[in-house]
């Protein structure tokens, strides 16, 4: 049950609608400056569960300290097999993550051509226009169409949504489709206050939670008639975009969708956008926004092993999408790295020097201590599957995976991340002079060379050492 | 009757002169972080009047949620002939429209030459100088001088004032030189707080509004010994300084100002500059800030019919300037746009991706309707010439012009916006494959393809429909 | 006595420790929204000192409404001979500037190779990795070792430290090392809030400080067993790591420390730098900021008198340091200005186009007078040695140098700053037409005459007038 949520979900009505994620208006008292003072941060899971009839979605909350100070907002969505998420977009950057599933997902930008299309010709856009309606008036579900690129989704993706792009997403597989998304609320591309804002072109209140004493199913939104003369359409199809469902935002589809999209060969696709990409290359790092915006990348597979930026068969590997692998992220100023430990392997210990990290858990579970002002720690828990904790920028943590092993995603709030380990091959034990630390930890040479070089060969993941590994 | 902002005025004395727009310290128990909480939007008419010899300066309320959610400040300066604006500089970029009139405009910044000169010789600063003090000897009002730069404006200007940069007026036309302008306080460029702050060199209490129990006529900013000694002038030139007068910000000159000033000859002039401009364009990217400055185009018209970038003969035009017209904007991440929707016609229905919009009327009326939080109908109004109001970023907004047709100028907090309209050529219908709406709205394809189609020949602009056209 | 802070101090503890410079928690129930209202600046001492074993901190309060303002937070370090500063990071860039003294500085970068050492056999990581862990074994206090660069540090340095990165610095001369520092942390490098974080490796509560009611020696961070497995070492020396000593956060050598430094030739070393920085050069702006890291310029010589960027043998000189002298300026958005006056000699009025100001007085004192809201003076002090106090940006400040001239150093929120000064030769005075300040101050063409040009040979330092300096 998650009426307070619902009552807005309750509110979604068609063309335009909103839905506030988000406690919105209890906190409208207190100051939003945000604040970063945290005594004890905590591996949550959602706390708000929204059904729809095609799926669920399920939001962590917005006023627990950790995605306050952070700046962001957290979802997870569950997209049932041929179930549509309907059109929407959201006042701020977002990094969706794809735990499982396939499915088909279109950006629309406004200016970009309708590059795909159904039929071979190649006639002028008036002359496809004519046909068009032509088509529509002659049979129902024609084959024919042409729209914007749409973008074949699937397990294991980063995908880039800028602030207020429209996008849409079909679930075309045989299983559920799970996404888990951050939205960087404090970034730059969000004018408005730091609060999640979900918009939906279509939609409505969610089949089980509907809320008693609801207002009026039609609440006003643009005059109907106005909207009718926009679009040129007779007033019944304008009614037909403010017609309120009670299917929530995700619905099932009638009938199979047929999105025109490329076949499934994707590895050659990749390819050949990589190579226009390329050829735009110099170009694109002295223009605008919005003149590369049409072909830019954006999703990235994060968890293809052969890619790894870090592997160690004794520790597990990681891999990282920044805006040198999917430059939009430029944009955006997030980034990604996906992670997979071995049993009672560990994570060096470091600080972020750029960025909070927002860390899901996919698989399996760790020791997870983070400590924080005042040498105080903040942290200090098993984290398992399908949780979800803060690393705030500056603070430490250190991770050691469980007997099965550990997987998560870490959303992370700069395109270009840098890290400082205490351990490993790049720690700055490392880079400290031996007297130095002596020094300062009051020891002898050969303890600091011990700290200096006893991980020398290893980076980021460490394996277990002989006595954990004996004890597992 | 603006009292408590003419306190502020009153308070104004020469050198330096500071003009606190706006109830400072009525809020100074709340948080000044901003919130977008908005309930309600309204097309207001300045809510102040601050009367000064030579003209008149109207304020929109600071307390207006509309304008603390997009951080702006809007002020409407109406300047009669023969008046001169005082010296004066703002905490933050403002982007400037002339409504009405003619007139000269000094910015001036440090280190850039003086180089405007009212004789032909040639010779060396210091000669120049010595000349200088020669002439002022001999006789008052010399017509020789040497300054900076001064830019003609004429009605359409839109013009970028950096935060900080001095910056004067005069208007040596026949009719009220009216501008209109948009602060942005949220900007990068203002590192104090989100309040308008307005500094004069000169000036004093505006005539009408003197207020009771003010105190002294002189009081304290500088030493005036200190002061003196500063510009190695006599104690009663550094007085001058200090003299306050209850002529207001704008005076009227006394006799017809002789400042130095290209000819008329505008077009040429800015080919000129154009093609200046061309000649240092690529360095322009790889320098900062500074180098640039002094030739730095700061005016563009908005008004020019041929020029415009959207052009309908059935709806209207509308001209844009961002960045790549007027590259000073890039620094002040702010930009405009200047529209004429024919009667009856409208603007498609659309969200902003990247900024707020401030819309003033210039001309005519509209029925506005904008949509926000929740779906809910945020604007519902018929906007008026003079008033203003605020479409916050991500909000649907929709425009019909009403029967004498609709003008207006928009002020846009990024320097190079982007839009989502819903209806027309670049819509995010069009872009959306059939299935995706016929599934989202539960309709036929038919009505998908009328929704998609029927406005595909029109951008932005939309003519009005024929039931409209034929009731009007 | 300052028992609020030695507080933290205390509860520092090793491994990682963090140091709350500031009364985190007395303000708690108030907004942290940045805000600007000064009715009163001060030249201010600090008013906290923490004494520890190898020196003594001095903190400027955080609450005084002029830090708050710009966002920064400022500190006085006294390191004696033979001492050592332990290594620390913070949570937003640090400008420092060496007052007296000399000494050696490590900064670490995360990835950046270690550059020195102290034998010159060219073998393989693997190779000399393994030579260690020998030489460690064979015996105590090798004057082997290898580490990150170490710069060498003198009087007159500024040095630029990032945010995150691990910094430490050693007084081996024979004076006290005196270094004075400020931090932006309204930066954007800082994604928590606005409130000075120290973080320690190491370190332990103050000598004299003690609290009384004071918890447990050694407070939990990390479990020591997981620390000591991150590193590979054996469980005694993950204790000493977490061990807490009473000697605060600077600690005395107990050997001559032989930390591998190239010889003190630094003429030769700087040249060879700039060198290669210039061959790097057109990469540097292409690239992101991790990449030209390790290899870039930290600190640069302000006090160089033949370096003068203003000279003046009337007035004094000035030297500057911002982004294009010291690129890694350009990340951290601050520079610094170091000045010199003469006996009587003044500091043109002038406002701030770009940054807020944080002057330090290193020598002598001076009268200043700065200008803000309302035209209020808002600071007429004299400033003597050792006193700080902030000049916001737009506000107008006016300075004279006492009987005894005045030495400053100035840190500036912007990496490329601007002012506008009213007298001398880039003046606006200059900039403006005679008529306009004729009718703007109601004064002859003659008086506007001599305000114009009387100090034109003369920038940004006066020399005192004939007056003046016959009274002195």
């Amino acid at each position: 049950m998650a009426n307070s949520r619902l009552a807005f979900l309750a509110a979604t009505l068609c063309l335009l609608v909103h839905v506030a994620f988000g406690k919105g208006y209890a906190t409208a008292g207190l100051s939003e400056a945000q604040q970063c003072r945290l005594q004890r941060i905590r591996a949550t899971q959602p706390d708000e569960r929204i059904e729809s009839e095609g799926g669920v979605t399920e939001l962590w909350s917005e006023d627990d300290e950790q995605f306050q100070c952070a700046g962001v907002a957290a979802i997870r969505n569950v997209l049932r097999p041929n179930a549509l998420f309907l059109p929407e977009f959201i006042n701020a950057p977002r990094l969706v993550f794809i735990v499982q599933g396939r499915g088909l997902l279109g950006i629309t930008y406004p200016g970009c051509a309708e590059t795909y299309h159904s039929d071979q010709s190649s006639g002028s856009s008036s002359e496809r226009g004519r046909r068009w309606q032509g088509e529509g008036q002659q049979g129902e579900g024609g084959s024919r169409d042409q729209h914007q690129k749409v973008h074949r989704i699937r397990r294991g993706d980063i995908i880039a949504i800028p602030e207020g792009a429209l996008h849409w997403c079909h679930n075309d597989g045989n299983e559920e489709l799970i996404a888990v998304s951050v939205v960087d609320l404090n970034n730059q591309g969000n004018q408005l206050d730091q609060r999640l804002r979900a918009f939906f072109l279509a939609g409505g209140e969610g089949g089980q939670g509907r809320r008693q004493g609801q207002q009026s199913r039609r609440r006003q939104t643009f005059d109907t008639e106005i909207l009718a003369e926009s679009f040129n359409v007779p007033i019944e199809i304008a009614q037909k975009l403010q017609q309120q469902s009670n299917r929530g935002i995700m619905i099932n589809v009638r009938e199979k969708m047929r999105v025109v999209a490329p076949d499934e060969d994707e590895e050659y696709d990749e390819e050949q956008e990589e190579r226009m990409r390329r050829r735009r290359g110099p170009l694109t790092s002295q223009n605008g926004f919005e003149e590369t915006f049409c072909t830019m990348k954006i999703k990235q597979n994060i968890d293809i092993r052969r890619e790894a930026d870090v592997f160690s068969r004794q520790a597990g590997r990681v891999n990282i999408v920044n805006m040198h692998k999917l430059p939009i992220l430029r944009y955006m100023d997030m980034s990604a790295e996906r992670g997979r430990l071995l049993p009672n392997a560990l994570y060096t210990p470091h600080w972020s020097m750029t960025d909070h990290r927002i860390v899901y858990v996919t698989r399996g579970d760790a020791h997870v201590q983070i400590v924080g002002q005042n040498g105080q720690n903040v942290f200090d828990e098993q984290a398992g599957e399908g949780s979800m904790f803060v690393i705030p920028q500056f603070f430490t943590s250190i991770l050691r995976a469980g007997n099965s092993g550990f997987e998560w995603i870490s959303f992370k709030t700069s395109s270009q991340p840098m890290k400082s380990p205490l351990a490993g091959y790049t720690s700055v034990f490392r880079a400290l002079p031996i007297q130095v630390i002596t020094n300062s930890f009051q020891m002898s040479p050969r303890d600091a060379q011990e700290l200096k070089y006893n991980r020398e060969h290893q980076t980021f993941l460490l394996s277990p050492s002989r006595q954990s590994r004996s004890m597992s």
